[in-house]
């Protein structure tokens, strides 16, 4: 029936033009006539547009989402190894919550970017959310079970109305992959943990070159206070220095003094920290720093950031992490250590200065985030990190395109064929004997397939090895085995031939 | 803050109450003062309402959700690997698709079931759903790509807004496990591939006994059709057919006649088929059957019922597989062979009937599904499988809290630990040299940990080995490694470390 109707539609509609064409050509028609015949056009087309759109389909995925095909889950699944083996390294659990998340519990943990929450629709009972990111579901269940102590990690999907820009690797639908330590412990050990973590996933998945920029709320907010800053201006003048990374000073300057109504004099004390960035001798300038050295929270950041970069050296870690004064974080929840890993790109190896290519993970500490939930407001200090795996997944991908490497989609040992007609019963029974002895096996699905057409299918999927049966290897109680690279052939005892595939293949 | 403002507020509203009854008592209000004192109480209560709102939390999941904590998924892993290993077992490849889809994707696929669709808000932009299952999915992933062959599994979330039974396994988002193959082939082979999985996979999970009913939607409409059914009343006389697992005949056939007008002969000539099931025997006396074999979809459907039990006599499951005319199955765009597997639960062994305790997987082939989303209509037949792992997981968590078995959470194999004080920076020195040599190592994030609760943390999580630091071995080079088990203590030299531990766990 489908199609059917539209079609039949279409062809009156159609004939019905032409006839009140031929009509008015025919000066035959009156005004009266002509503005009937027009309206019941209209009517025709409402209904034809109608009629389309129940039976024809936008074919796509959502604005910002994409399917993964065979070969990116084949790219995504290896970077998701290599980061899920970093975090075993570490000694970390797993834990799952839901895509989403009652609606107040991501009220007022986002700051500006809550605009970007998708909510669900009101279909009665409670006001859902989906999840933000994988931190605030953490801390929710953290205070909800009660638990003081954990180091986790968490790989999901997250959600946001973002402006998608996919081919650098930014959608509204992507994954998350958190490490978190929860706890109260001697100070700097856990976050010089998920500083070595990112240096080793970054390394282990060979994306080039990269660096890790570190600082501190505490910092931050005792630069701001020295500087002159309002307390109550903070947050704002907070987010335009984390725009360092994408303007020059002055643009960032003049939004201060302009926008935000900030001192110029205050600006320009800004200026001078925010463009500092090195390593423990800067720590140790600053906290000789006439000026900053007066500053309690300044000095407590300071402080413990020397202890960090000693554990650093510690890992033998440090010529990767710069301490930057102008990382600052969107989020609201960070209460003292921030970092940021960015790929360095050398587009020129005469060029001075590498390009930064953008953030592939980022974190620091926040204190306060369980006690929210809690309540009677007990705190869990926390500090995780977050692996942007969608920006990685796709320089991996960039990468395999571009090199001759063809990539295996299956994991198929071997394919159970036959060279002459009427063999499929038997094809069958092979094929379930290797199940049984759980070799990874397919065959056609058809009654009688051509060798040669086989032959193909090993070729085209990477399948190593064929086990082929005939009348004459029935009889002998035998298979032959045929190894696809070399096109050996060897005749196997049916009763060995799981054992002779096993080790055939234990070496792919 | 927090608190401080509801409590004034509650306390105003109930002096001012106290204050309004008092007045009433004394005779000294009248009806117009009455009715102002009652607004203002109105407007404090919901003053107050609001203001609790902002500061409490629930501290919840949404309903029919739940929180997967490191001990469940360690028993969740079990499971997604039995499964995922039989799939790759048999070729599939894998895909994944996003969590929401165009809302009109998911419009007229689900019949009745609709109504438990989760629609997002419209933010503006695209309307969206959370998919309601993995197969609609991928009937738009496959005709929007042209696919038309592909082998593939893809374990994901999907939601629906049912009511939750949490104990029984019926959660709103739950996963799937999804297997299916597409493509135009001979007859019943993908088709017994399918039950073979089922089997496969039920079997190496161990959950007890089981049977697989059997059905095709062919047969069922053959069989209405010569009863005597109006083609109109087929979905509706399906689904009451549907019942017959949860419900005796005599409730269905009243439902049937009652609510539904169905003539009581045709009720019983239904009622006679529908309570049959068997094996190849049946199939050959319904192809003989005078009425059933009159009619052209129903021997269809019969024809290949036979040619999928020679199959599956093939592969040697029979046993476990009955064909079931009772089995209807809800989803509406089944074509061919339908089937679901179901535990069996011996109460007692003396019992005669065992019973039934729920699906664990089901599925069956959509010949129409991927052609409802062509714009040409272009058809790819689909024959799949789904399991379904909450309920699964929920008997595997049961057995589990009833069993002694202790399970581990990490898969650390080693604790690096100090004997005496101020060996902090010698702790982080070893644990990286451990990371950077691939071994899962942990270290208590204590500056000055004592030994005893270093050891009594390698018994609570068991971790096997301790890796323990001191001035003596520090000075010799050695590290002296402990085993848990045994208590036996062996100097290790530190650069053989790394080899040893691997070796000391290799069995692990």
């Amino acid at each position: 029936m489908r199609g059917r109707g539209p079609a039949m539609a279409e062809e009156a509609a159609v004939r019905a033009q032409a006839d009140a064409v031929r009509r008015l050509k025919q000066d035959k028609a009156d005004p009266d006539e002509i503005a009937k015949e027009v309206a019941k056009l209209l009517e025709m087309k409402a209904q034809l547009g109608e009629d389309e759109g129940k039976h024809k389909f936008v074919l796509k995925t959502p604005k910002g989402t994409r399917d993964y095909g065979p070969k990116q889950m084949a790219i995504r699944e290896r970077a998701f190894n290599a980061i899920i083996s970093c975090f075993k390294r570490h000694g970390a659990e797993v834990i799952d919550t839901p895509v989403f998340e009652l609606k107040e519990t991501l009220t007022g943990k986002y700051g500006e970017d809550s605009k970007l929450i998708y909510d669900l629709k009101d279909q009665g009972g409670e006001l859902l959310s989906l999840r933000y990111d994988l931190t605030v579901p953490f801390a929710r269940y953290l205070a909800m079970n009660k638990i003081t102590n954990i180091k986790r990690y968490h790989i999901a999907k997250v959600y946001r109305r973002d402006n998608p820009a996919m081919t650098r690797g930014r959608y509204r639908e992507f994954y998350q992959c958190d490490f978190d330590i929860a706890g109260q412990f001697d100070p700097m050990i856990p976050d010089a943990e998920c500083l070595k973590i990112v240096h080793e996933i970054l390394s282990d998945l060979q994306l080039g070159d990269f660096i890790i920029k570190v600082n501190d709320r505490r910092i931050l907010d005792g630069m701001f206070a020295v500087c002159g800053v309002p307390d109550s201006k903070f947050r704002t003048i907070c987010s335009s220095v984390d725009k360092l990374d994408k303007v020059p000073w002055e643009e960032v300057r003049s939004e201060m003094v302009g926008e935000k109504g900030l001192s110029p004099e205050a600006a320009d004390r800004i200026g001078e920290y925010v463009q500092l960035h090195g390593g423990l001798d800067l720590i140790e300038r600053l906290l000789q720093d006439p000026k900053l050295s007066q500053n309690k929270l300044a000095k407590e950041g300071l402080g413990d950031m020397k202890l960090l970069f000693e554990y650093l050296t510690l890992f033998g870690i440090t010529e990767k992490i710069s301490f930057d004064l102008s990382l600052a974080r969107g989020l609201d929840y960070y209460t003292g250590v921030i970092f940021e890993a960015v790929l360095l790109h050398q587009e020129n190896e005469h060029v001075e200065e590498a390009v930064s290519v953008g953030s592939v993970a980022g974190g620091g500490r926040y204190d306060g985030l369980v006690g929210m939930f809690d309540p009677k407001g007990r705190k869990v200090p926390c500090v995780g990190v977050s692996i942007g795996i969608e920006r990685i997944f796709s320089i991996l991908e960039q990468r395999l395109e571009a090199s001759e490497e063809k990539i295996r989609t299956t994991e198929t040992q071997v394919l159970v064929a036959s060279a002459q007609k009427k063999l499929l019963e038997e094809r069958l029974k092979l094929i379930s004997e290797l199940w049984d002895g759980g070799i990874k096996a397919e065959m056609l699905y058809k009654k009688n397939p051509k060798l040669l057409n086989q032959l193909q299918y090993c070729e085209d999927t990477g399948i190593p090895l064929v086990a082929i049966v005939g009348e004459q290897e029935l009889k002998d109680g035998v298979v032959k085995l045929r190894i696809v690279a070399t096109r050996e052939e060897i005749n196997v005892r049916r009763e060995s031939l799981v054992e002779e595939i096993r080790i055939r293949t234990s070496q792919c």
